[in-house]
């Protein structure tokens, strides 16, 4: 697979995630991006021309000229379909790509919670992937529908994970601080983070999602569905004046409890699935364990393993519970656009596309 | 007590809280600054010179040529002694004050778990001032030390002691999310706050002050000594890009568990002792509750009550606990010099000078 | 006048500059508030239903259950009308208002290039208010339009009609750093403005506004008009992460050259004329002359004369000019609710209603 | 030149400029860092144990167990020495390291006025660099010093020797926006610069290095020495709360004035001399010229050309002298680092080590 070959758009490719998917997949070794597509307002103009551009690196020239197109299944042809829609239109949108025979790797909500439809980080449920048979038989789809989680449980899962494995994970307390980045662009006003916090995201929504995402992506596929993990959750989530990467501080209380080394020691070796290591998005390594006593920084640590790998720190002892700790993840990259991408590759990888 | 008649004096003048004294005392009713006390470098200049004042309001006219004095007990000489000292310093020129006949009222740490000392909230322990009773029998001082507690248990532990009241507390997860002027000046480096959060305050201090000064404040005075509190904490601490007003998210377990309805009409209608209702510095409202679904938010609300006042939101159901919600506080008016202040206050009323 | 009696309502009441007349005008000694006027979609709610509220203290009891009305000469009957209207309704609307016999003070731009309309700071220009004579004549109205200027010319102006009496200004060079209120609410998204800068304010226009409106202020008003004052501006324009406060770094050339500290002298005794000096939103002092090398600083400063007043520092030879010098200004205070206010207190105590 | 094989040493490296070299110099194709210098308090620790690392970017793995050497001819010999030190020390000892055979590249300003000491940016006075031969002769020494502008002239004296070149420029004021990270680490304090500029760096000393250091720069190497150009600077500085990236806003006026458009053609057309065209760390393009209106920005334009790229903007007629524009460069980039490591490669190009 020396060249790009496979076809490759972004829906809603002008927003915040959008750009993020168009500069990972610059340069990327398997896919070619064939189609931008974005609302009928931008549709007709060049790239460079509809989308104001936010990230800090320079729009990639591949993009600049190329001629927005409709989000539909005429306008958008490709083997793999990025989804950066808002909930609603993907809701709608995205069955009808999967019809079409797209696999659609979605970064939307929309359809997280369907049963036959696979809430993938294939560092740690790559074995999820496998649900989509079940999809297309339900459906009578050629494509698929493949999602990842929200952006604030992403780092959080990642964790959860490598220590479930090990000890069993019982219950988990969890309270994000997030970017801003996370509500897109405009997003949020300047005088509203400005010296100041907002104690709530997405009017409770975000709260709910951390509260559920992980029981799936921590459960068992079995006979074609997913049991969800029997852990119990409490999220509090926070808006900060941060521009990427989401930090939650967590407690949590372990089946069989260990002491704050042998987790760290858990937390440093874990590993991702054959399947899921040696992607061109495999996070490198899957965990980064900080020992110093302020770590992980999202300014200083978000961009570890190019913005895949999960930083956590401060692992201790909890009064309460069993143990303490943090975590950060790119919430625009492993959180999102970078977290479709890997999925994506996953299904390639296994011939699933 | 038509004008102001007791003496005061400041230890510490120069630095950030020092200065939150200072501003505070400003047409104080009942006390007048008789003396500015430092550290030799600035003793003998004019506050007005030796200080770089941060705070937002301009430095009071009485202030600006008063001469700063060294801190002992030979240089200041007052009724009442305000301490923003140090630690260390503290721990060892606040029992000299003492003895000398003042009331130190500390917002140090050094003598906030002495058996004998009280950690005063007067709004919801008032009655624990009678502690100096035992502290000059034990001492032989004719004045005494009482203290404050640290900023970031303030404003949690006076929603936790109408809740306590009320329904018992069994357990608490508190995570915060502190402002910079909690550090001092110059405190916090702006490279290390910038698009960045710190998940460490103090280097794990401040976590353990949080998991204990509450059971001390919330325990009973009996036989002139306290009983802690039995109440289990688990607090994570983080530094924010915030000026003033620590946040805290919190989740707790009830002894007689209550809906959030129930739990919101308890706070609304909290009320301070008798004794310590009317003060000149007494919080009005103690508790504001507020209903929106994204307050409290540091730079709207940490003024209200003129700073003294804890205020609380997002009160809902925890789905592993019973309770969660949000408390900000003001950390240093309501967490440092406005409560000295206030439990100088207290003494007064209390004729316990 | 012991109690408030004139009426006065407020034009765009839940805008950022909205909302800051309407917290100006709580318990003002002579204006009494009728009516707040905004948008078909807010109308019939209560104020404080209808209103996103930003400042940092609170919404005024007196506003909070008001019914906000439609912003035209039915709804609203006022002696006084504040306008904080977009340019272009205010362009239609506020001739309706003078026609209908208000008195319009407004911070809207519409109408401040029209011959017949004052552009007024009183503390350097009162007698430009004669100016509504002629409008009256031109227009057959009973009520009148008087505005202020624009935020970022207003601390400008100040300082350079101080020099201008002493010593005649001749060219101008200004960089203005700009808070965020002033591009309203939402007004600038977060992530434009957190790590960043952005060198242009209002597509230009901005500058354009600081390059004209001074010379009319600084104009001498002559047999029914003014003749701009002869002086040339050049102005950059930027916009920076602070929530309020207009900073602006000047270099002028000046008729009669003066050193430094000659200047000094007489910016720090500039007087308002005797007709606008004892108004109750008279800034007091006009200008604080700062000597701190690194004065002024819009946090510390923007609240002098309860941001009324004119904070000038670094006042300096100029290698090519004269002089340098920095101002400060509060943008939604002196440079908007503030300025209106203080207009129409000239206007009542000028009997011009 | 296939491997590197230049001995090169950091002094200094533990402070934010010295970081800044520790990464940029990770796989240079030229040199091979044999020594990191710094204070006595550091000597004898590895790299990663002495650093607090401030940069967002991962410490370098080959520096991590470097063991830190005294900053003394002794201790470290290299074939070129990089400086990161404080001007009262870098005055001492880069004169006993070019004595000892080293090329001093620095950063630091002791020497930047000398008058056998080039002044270096290669992309405009690559020509300069034969002043090293008159201070060689002078000296006695087998190695030299070359030194490096002042972060804020730099971007500003690129654009400024376009328009030299093709208008001739005699008038210049400038007025800078300057970023965090110039001030060092722990540098400037969160409470200083959240919602808040300070409109003076280093207190006065940053605006005589913008009115002097541009005029040496754009001079003429004549006889062995440098004729200062003859043009007028007038300068403010302010700090802004930005991370990395000076913002410079400037008005010139030229000997034989341009309309814009034939300026920004200039600009954008500008090259370096041939000798400092084709090194690792050249600028490409020299300078970047922006049409949006709103650009440059530090966030989004800082990186251009890997942070060496001057990016120019905004450029216009200015109603008092011909032109005004916006200059962003990278601080500690092209304005520190990365501009005494381009000093080192056009010595080691010309054959003058």
């Amino acid at each position: 697979m020396s060249s790009p070959q496979i076809s490759v758009a972004v829906l809603g490719a002008t927003g915040s995630v959008g750009q993020r998917f168009v500069a990972l997949l610059d340069n990327h070794p398997w896919f070619k991006v064939v189609a931008l597509a974005a609302s009928d307002r931008s549709a007709g103009k060049k790239y460079a021309q509809a989308t104001r551009w936010v990230l800090d690196t320079p729009m990639p020239d591949y993009a600049k000229d190329m001629i927005i197109v409709p989000a539909n299944t005429n306008a958008v042809q490709a083997k793999i379909v990025f989804s950066a829609l808002h909930t609603e239109i993907a809701s709608e949108l995205e069955p009808q790509f999967a019809q079409a025979g797209s696999a659609v790797c979605s970064n939307a909500s929309a359809h997280r919670r369907d049963a036959d439809v696979p809430l993938l980080l294939p560092e740690i449920n790559a074995d999820h992937i496998q649900l989509i048979k079940q999809q297309r038989k339900n459906k009578g789809w050629s494509g698929c529908i493949v999602t990842n989680p929200n952006c604030t449980s992403t780092g959080l899962t990642v964790a959860l994970k490598a220590l479930d494995d090990a000890f069993g994970v019982k219950k988990v307390f969890a309270v994000s601080l997030q970017a801003l980045s996370g509500a897109g662009y405009p997003g949020v006003s300047s005088l509203d983070i400005m010296d100041n916090i907002i104690p709530n995201v997405g009017n409770g929504g975000e709260e709910e999602k951390v509260e559920w995402e992980p029981r799936k992506m921590l459960g068992k596929l079995n006979g074609g569905k997913i049991e969800l993990a029997d852990i119990k959750f409490s999220a509090h989530t926070n808006r900060v004046a941060v521009i990427d990467g989401h930090t939650v501080c967590a407690s949590v209380a372990l089946t069989n409890p260990a002491d704050p080394q042998t987790a760290e020691a858990i937390l440093r070796n874990f590993s991702a699935p054959e399947s899921a290591r040696n992607l061109p998005s495999s996070p490198r390594p899957v965990i980064s364990l900080r020992d110093e006593a302020d770590r992980p920084q999202p300014r200083l640590d978000r961009l570890t393993g190019n913005g895949m790998t999960t930083v956590v720190g401060r692992v201790r002892q909890d009064p309460i519970l069993d143990l303490k700790f943090v975590t950060l993840s790119h919430n625009t990259i492993r959180g999102a656009a970078g977290a479709s991408i890997y999925n994506a590759e996953l299904l390639t990888h296994l011939d699933l596309l």
